[in-house]
């Protein structure tokens, strides 16, 4: 290992070794896609979904559209971070203010354990898409807190810990629709409730991410700094295509980026990723890592229909960061 | 039975029994689709097409797009309802003005018998799309009488029979591209040539039907109403996603709705239906069922390709329907 | 006289002889706008409104938008068809449905004689906008008759008698916004409630009038066909241009188009035709015509915002369509 | 007076009778624009402007744009509030994080005395439009704090006072272009660096403000509640239109709105407001009130090009509010 | 005089003093617009057009749309180059090849004398806008040569002599519309019918020429560079605003900009440029200068509509571009 | 053989037989992609190439697109037109002049042989996309030229022969973007420097190629006319569809349309045409002929990712667009 991860060891972190000839920094599974649209019951899609570890084995919190369309999140649990029991119902939330708590969507959820407690972010419905914010301790019961954010923003991502004393999120301020553009902002926020000091992180740079670029898993801290796998939006005559890559930001600045990938690190090219609801979507909104192998398993929603997930290790992804500067 | 089908049986209905496993109120028949787009020598798609019961099997008015990408209808004739003769040469309608005869374009055409004979109604190139209308005794010969609207207008399904002693037909008016709007509304005739007391039947609810709404196949008339079948059309940042869904409509004032499912029936999942001349379409127009065992098989459009079936219950239908209201 | 109008004289038709210089073939009143936007106490604008004679004088109906915005239609009288006194209080319809007698909006209406009675017609806002239709036998009591179309339409003008025994409509297909596109079509009817035998007249052919047309005042009848006064839009890199001109339609078959001027009749030039809520916009709605004179005062909204009158000779205006074809 | 505003006496405010005939609920002044748009050397344009009582006369955020285009905020003072010094040079402002006192453009200034000092808010240029703030305690040096919130916003408004202990800022989220859309939302802050608990005030409603509304002047505090001026955009074929009309909020909850009129106070039909840099615009920004007299002087800039004044009563517009429900 | 005029004196330049007060780099005559938009029995308008010094007096090339709105270029002569006489009927150009000579539409003149003859550049109707080209030594007889470039493009505008032995022009490429974008291209050509050797001048830069910027009059030599004077767009939420700035080419290698003013030298701000068939427009298509007194007079389209003209010094042009760089 | 194809036997031309059922003019290889996304180890995708036969084998211009999304061109060789070797790095091109040599994307080649040397064209990135030029003998070397138009231009192909003397180039103008619009021009030049005699070739025609068209491989000389395959595209409500179909040209003025067929050849229908970076492409860019059998194979980009290929008889391709007219 050439870097160091700041984080756990992750003895069970689901991996399966590059195969013959596979070229990428990193690669998919062949079971994809791991998780089916049609899992639940009702479940017409099952997608740009987050997991972490939790009590030795696997928890998360997923986005299901049911048949009506409607998207929802859900709890789920697993042993391998594989095979995934998520609940039929979606996740209702304990807040005390219902012009808070009843929402109208809720949709691309990531999880971030902080200090004693797991918080959730996601898209939410209130007038329009924000941030919204909960946290909980079983996966059980999830209490909401205010949204982060003014309307419209998506992909609010917490930072694992503190920095220099403060809550630390990115996201992308967004408009009302299929938003054609998009820059990673950071905030931060003495108590969860109040945002503020808003930092541009970076923008479009390469033909990849030319439309639009947001955050995807939660940042890993290493000794290089920050690794920030995130997602970019290139438009081609027949609409978008999201592919992902990385970026390495300053610990104690996180808006200053210190070297960041030209090239993406994986991009729609399986017959899951190509075809779908959305088609030519690879999103990823979780990552499992290793600290004891630098392994890496990513999860990403694939042509927003199903859950895919790739393997890597955090030294290539940071090797390639730099290289292609 | 649950409730009455109010129509003739149809032993021969298309059918197969639902596999094993399949959580679906329909199901695909696993030989989907069963008319190939290049089923004629020319065609270059054949898909959004009608059938119906004929002489003790079955007779068709298909959407065939010829290697021009020019958009015409064709007669054909099936003794399974699966297998098709379809004509290689396109219909040429008997009529005598030829300010109406001689349109631009034909596609998506409906059939409907009512008292003595066929109606073939489709969207016709007069200036702009609007509804075409004919009818044929034999599938030989058809006659073209007026066009039922005004431009621009697409989807015109006609009702079985007459309603309060007037001819009816739904329709969903549009503009003169890919219409990012559509309401379904009702009119009346007294003599298939005149048409008036237009009226407003239902516009865009859920999310898988939020751009637009259409009418499928002629309505069913149950004990509990008119069953309705229709699309709807979802703006993903990618495109248009048609699904189809169900309703019922007042016997007498098919203009008020009873109920409307919240989920759809079916959506585009599977590979072609995903991937063709357009990508992420289910598009039903027709249903024949038998009202001896309630069986219904729903003939649709498969991603504007080719031609798909499903079956089910009306029994099932119209439970989704009001469960899900 | 060269030609001969088949109509009335109207020996009290407002008139102000050609200004000296003016090269137009019609020209405006010195004294426009004729109706201030603000003749109302709480009217915003006052503008595409039609009038007619009535018992000696004149009587009309006014697009009166409120300073909510809100368009509603007025109801008015004048002895000189200059000075006009405007109901405070919307029109109120007498509807028995009140499926069709709670509209929306109301705007742009025209009023015709036909046999009996006065036809208003007007852009009606029911699930969009359509052709909503009234009588008046005294201009206090209005009754409302189903709509003609389905939506989408504007501007329906009815001609001012029937023609082979049908009462007959001019309309212009609309879609649900500021529609950058519109022909005019033909349409009849048997009893103003079923409308049918569609017939495109005319599409948009020189700059002018290359993004839309759509009927202005309901045709005049003449020997040398009914003379049609239309507006048309041009598309300049800041907005719309409403100009109008004219053409000449055939008597017995209205769709069929005898000659059309090449040039417009009046573009906007003035003031208060080129500022206001709309700027750039001359919209005729009304026409007084009389058949000892062959004199022709046309009422026009400019600028969506307050009512101008031009003047000039029926025999000048068919030269014009006829030498400028 | 019916109503009682809660703010101190303003004798010399400027003011100038109804004229005679004056219909609407507030006039204008006949010497409008009263700030012309070159009254700098360099200036192409002064409107958008905020001003407030100071030291018995006048001091005012200017939005001039010069030559260039650029906009800037300048400062200014006058004795009568009509006649204004204005700085040649645009604020510079006092900031130790050059990340935010360096910006791109400054435009739309609003300025709030609450407790000690005045409050200058304004759209700033980061990376996209957002809400910039700032305090003066003279009008001279300026102290630039955080930006309130991430891009993209416009139309950031303080409250005079803290509410609940919190400072309170309504604001209008927007897009990175001519925004089509836009709601008013509320935010609090403990400490003007970290802002949340927004909230969603009001919505588009009346034709008159069908696209979007955003917050002008300073929110008055009077025995009914809140008395906000806000602006209303209507899209007409040729553009946006600029209105303002006014709501009551809750003085407590003020996302709560008591009471909001359906009609405008004033709407573009000046010269002035129709003919300019950007036509048909009527935007206020700031309003001067006397508690004695109850007289309010608004201003407003006209067609993005000068700057007007407009005169009434608050007890008359809280009046038209109330009783245009 | 500080700079050098590379041309001769031309003593009868049309002149108005600098008015008092009067602040800007050049100005208006208080006779504006000097051409109205009817001076020919049947224009719409008369703009964007060119003038020259011939036989001691003026000739120029007109663009007059006529009340078709059909765009054409008329000859016209004038003694004081204020008063002018332009022919009725628009240019025949001598061309023996049809395919080039029956062309759909000219605008926006260019006159260029180079060594023996007037050349004429257009925006000429050929399957697309592209740059028409011909020549006359009298402005009664125009030979027509092969268009210079492909569509799309506008605003070609050669250089008075050869460079480098070439012929030299400016063009702007464009698209088939309106155009959202733009900058200013340098071309040349062995003999007026292959051009080549294509390269980029200027883009857009300031906020005033923020949408595309395009060349104007015929570049002035002087010793200090290629004098150019070029129109600007700014895209305000209602629509674009042109306006028209300067700045200094290479003599030898004219695609290299010395400096480039920031700030406009006018825009639209007077009732003639903010009022008519398209608001906001000030379009400059020629200039006059004369060597001895380094004054210059600028023709300029106003609104799409009439002709007006600004005077100055040269001098002071380039002391403005090099202040404002 | 029915016609004559004016060139050399190629005796190793790719080849493989009709299949068994095949109803088309030309039959793709079963083989295909023949170059899949992933050759080399950084491409994203390899399509839109050119090849052509040299030294008794053959040589190609490719271009890939590697994992940045960057654009670019490479050289290659095969012995037998199916299986390449493509250099890793790109092409670098000789050029004196900066300012042509420092571009920056390339896409779309073409190869022409003419006289002594293999002449490159490509879309080049200078200012917006334009026709770059270069040449090579030896596939390893190469000289840039002159950018043939300005910007903004794509697809240009030459003639493989001087035509009266000149050379001679198609090419399609376009715009910045996604271009929906484009026809075929012909242009000429002395020297390869300077270009001129533009010439409208075709526009838009058939359903099939209703948006736009451009030309594919380098027209072959047959004793029918020029055989040019070119593409077309039709808009669906889910985006472009590429097709292509093919037309002759006369061989003394390439301009004139000799037949033209109303079918396509071929369009997207296999999945690896369907579904990648641009689902639904099929876009030819070179073609191998042998005069001896008039057998023709096409290669093609499919869906923006691999290089496919198609065979067919000439003979049967003329007979195609003569009876197809």
């Amino acid at each position: 290992m050439k870097y160091q991860i700041k984080g756990s060891a992750l003895r069970n972190i689901p991996w399966e070794d590059r195969p013959e000839g596979e070229k990428g920094v990193i690669w998919r599974s062949p079971h994809n896609p791991i998780i089916p649209r049609d899992l639940l019951p009702t479940s017409n899609s099952i997608f740009n979904s987050a997991v972490v570890p939790y009590e030795g084995a696997y928890a998360g919190v997923f986005r299901c559209d049911n048949t009506n369309r409607e998207m929802r999140i859900h709890s789920g649990r697993s042993k391998d971070g594989i095979h995934w029991d998520i609940d039929e119902k979606p996740i209702t939330f304990q807040c005390d203010d219902p012009e808070i708590g009843l929402f109208q969507y809720a949709y691309d959820p990531r999880v971030c354990f902080i200090e004693d407690r797991y918080y959730v972010t996601w898209c939410n419905g209130y007038h329009g898409p924000t941030i919204g914010v909960a946290y909980t301790h079983d996966f059980k019961t999830f209490h909401q807190l205010e949204n982060a954010f003014l309307p419209y923003n998506r992909n609010g991502v917490m930072f694992p810990r503190k920095i220099n004393g403060k809550f630390a999120m990115l996201s992308r301020p967004s408009d009302t629709g299929h938003t054609p553009f998009g820059d990673i902002f950071y905030s931060e926020s003495p108590d969860m409730v109040y945002w503020g000091k808003h930092r541009h992180v970076m923008g479009r740079r390469h033909a990849w991410e030319s439309t639009k670029i947001g955050a995807g898993p939660v940042p890993i801290e290493t000794s290089e700094g920050w690794l920030l796998i995130y997602h970019g939006v290139l438009t081609s005559c027949n609409g978008y295509v999201y592919s992902f890559g990385a970026a390495l930001l300053d610990l104690d600045e996180p808006w200053k980026v210190l070297a960041r990938g030209k090239a993406y690190l994986l991009s729609p090219q399986k017959q899951y990723e190509l075809m779908g609801d959305v088609p030519n979507v690879t999103f990823p909104c979780a990552a499992l890592v290793d600290s004891d192998t630098n392994r890496i398993a990513i999860y990403y929603g694939a042509a927003d229909t199903s859950t895919a997930i790739a393997y890597g290790y955090v030294d290539d992804i940071i090797d390639h960061i730099r290289n292609n500067c």
